[in-house]
């Protein structure tokens, strides 16, 4: 993992880094409601059927006060009260951060939850989808969610990871199940996918109707770095530690797959695990595990992969020392090797997936390919992946 | 548990209730830093050791910036680049909620990670404390802090509460072990005990140091009404449910210890259960503990009792139906009855735990007092509080 792939994803994904004005809109039908990302018992920001936003925040001595969404800054208006209230146009169905501005500072919209993105806890919501339900809490078995604590030698600090473990984990503890590491993207942290990837309910749905065996899911931080190492800055630093990924593999085999064998009832072999990524997470899991076949038969590569943000050509002879080369035997070590993004994922994502998707299709190797319709690099399509994908997992 | 406590309460505890202009202040000492509260990589809010709190955002358009904390506003003064700094009056050691106010916004600072309580998720600070070894993060054996949902039919909502387990809960899974459930204060939720309230590592350091014995604590949320009962505004309502905590002792009997003895490996008797609870916890403990004593032998009050907020006298031949009046008998029942609170605790609590205490004396029940020097009613008193209280816990 470079630097430099932090610094390019950084300017594209952190909002503000489009500062668009507001330009005519037609009117927004009006059957705004409030978000379900939205504190309790807050009536801002709400969305309507369009997935348009409309945000609102009391500021009396204010100048100007905008939602800032999507890369673009919507000017609120003020009543006679105070309040300043605005829409936003249509959002993409599912998650995105977004934050207000007034008079100049960037702040979280007291109406909403926090989440962890874009190397920073502050606003998210939710635009209701059309396939909503996949992830939806409903009457059926559920996981537990596990915050675990521990210590890593190789960074000299404490790390967090949160593990999923399937209904009944507790029921028969003679039962071993199968491990599926799964990670974040740039700016984001082990939260992410506990909270608004929605793990534990995919999975939870998943396992109830027997679409995907039950399995545990760890959920670790994809930062760390030795304590010799300068951190960059800004990306987000884990619990007790410094910024920066570049031990994050070692880290991972070395510390978090034998912590969690000794912690949880796994099957601590290749055929029963696998990992997975988003963006950067795609990009590290292609790092992990094809540099420890011996350890990954699953793999899953998010809207990210082992070129990182770079659409040049990839020559399998000679790309990442060649470890693509022999389509052949990757066909025999690998179960399952999955690739997913958005269809309205900006540049260079399509470019970049495309080009790593060429060079195992030169190489003769296997693989499916998943899009997921009308989203871009955000949650929701992250979400979608993991709907896919895990009812392929520890079934061959 | 009554509305009209709730009122009261919010009146007292919702920062911003009292409004005072900063005054004079002698000059800080100039060795502030940042926060362990502040978002990973932020620089801002700091603390020095006078406990002043140092905010800085940049609003360069802005008329006026506070910071408010503590129930006071301090004014932030703008510098050339229309960044804004300033500092509060010395705070008490512990956790405080606070938020900054901009041109008449109030909202959470973003350089603060956020806490659930006054009713909001908003910025939260930790001044450190002389003592705060007993809550840090050490290198001893964790236990985990587990999510769990499960579906209440009292209140027909779904509900969420964590559960932490002691080191080695899952290496030898014939073992038992006592519980101890754990209650917030009003307008807060399962959160409370579980991040600012440090409860993991307060357990993980006193059971390795054999101070108190493995136990596992469960830590839910107080609100809880049944779909007829109309919740009050601004309480701070539960996963998925409405507000208000009319039902909460019928949930906690009916539906939460079944489903904790149902899951976890408890010892499902009056002996080997306690629970304690905060401010409105505290009093929501005595009702449920005292009208169900054969369910429970431990019982923590920490700065609320079961009069609530009202320091009338009170006759244990009639207070309470009368259920105090037969002291010996309780003295037999109850193993443990722990009342705590803050030196700098704002009436009405002095008189209304006092007044419950003298209850307690007249009738001749026995009971630990425990005051937590310098601070009010505030975590870090509650913390003291379940670091006390815990070590007595289940020996007898």
């Amino acid at each position: 993992m470079k630097f430099r792939y932090l610094s390019l994803l950084s300017a594209i994904m952190v909002t503000g880094g489009v500062c668009l004005a507001q330009t005519n809109q037609p009117a927004a039908i009006e059957d705004f409601r409030p978000a379900s990302t939205n504190q309790p018992g807050k009536q801002y920001p709400q969305v309507n059927s369009e997935g348009r936003v409309r945000a609102s925040i009391s500021a009396p001595q204010a100048q100007k006060v905008q939602l800032d969404i999507g890369g673009v800054r919507y000017d609120l208006i003020k009543d006679d009260k105070g309040v300043w209230t605005g829409d936003s146009r249509p959002q993409d169905e599912g998650f995105h951060y977004y934050q207000l501005n007034i008079d100049g500072a960037q702040v979280p919209d007291p109406g909403s939850m926090f989440f962890y993105g874009a190397s920073r806890w502050g606003s998210g919501i939710e635009i209701p989808a059309k396939d909503q339900e996949f992830y939806a809490l409903k009457d059926v078995p559920h996981g537990q969610v596990r915050e675990n604590l521990y210590f890593s030698g190789i960074t000299n600090a404490w790390r967090r990871c949160f593990v999923y473990t399937p209904p009944d984990y507790d029921k028969n503890t003679t039962i071993r199940y199968p491990v599926l590491y799964l990670q974040h993207g740039m700016g984001e942290d082990e939260t992410g996918w506990a909270v608004q990837g929605k793990t534990n309910l995919i999975l939870d749905n998943l396992i109830a109707e027997k679409k995907a065996v039950p399995m545990i899911i760890v959920i670790d931080n994809g930062y760390a770095s030795k304590p010799s190492q300068t951190p960059p800055q800004g990306t987000g630093a884990p619990v007790g530690g410094a910024g920066g990924n570049s031990a994050f593999e070692e880290v991972m085999i070395k510390e978090i797959i034998p912590m969690i064998d000794a912690t949880y009832r796994t099957v601590a072999d290749r055929e029963h695990r696998g990992m997975a990524g988003l963006s950067m997470g795609g990009n590290q899991t292609c790092q992990v595990t094809f540099h420890n076949l011996d350890k990954f038969s699953y793999i899953g590569a998010f809207s990210g992969t082992m070129n990182g943000l770079s659409t040049a050509e990839l020559d399998p002879q000679t790309a990442f020392n060649g470890i693509f080369k022999d389509g052949n035997t990757l066909n025999k070590q690998i179960k399952l090797l999955w690739i997913g993004m958005g269809t309205k994922e900006p540049n260079p994502f399509p470019g970049a997936i495309g080009a790593f998707r060429n060079m195992l299709y030169k190489a003769g190797i296997k693989y499916v390919y998943y899009e997921s319709p009308g989203t871009a690099h955000e949650w929701l399509t992250w979400r979608r992946d993991l709907f896919q994908f895990a009812p392929l997992l520890f079934t061959k």
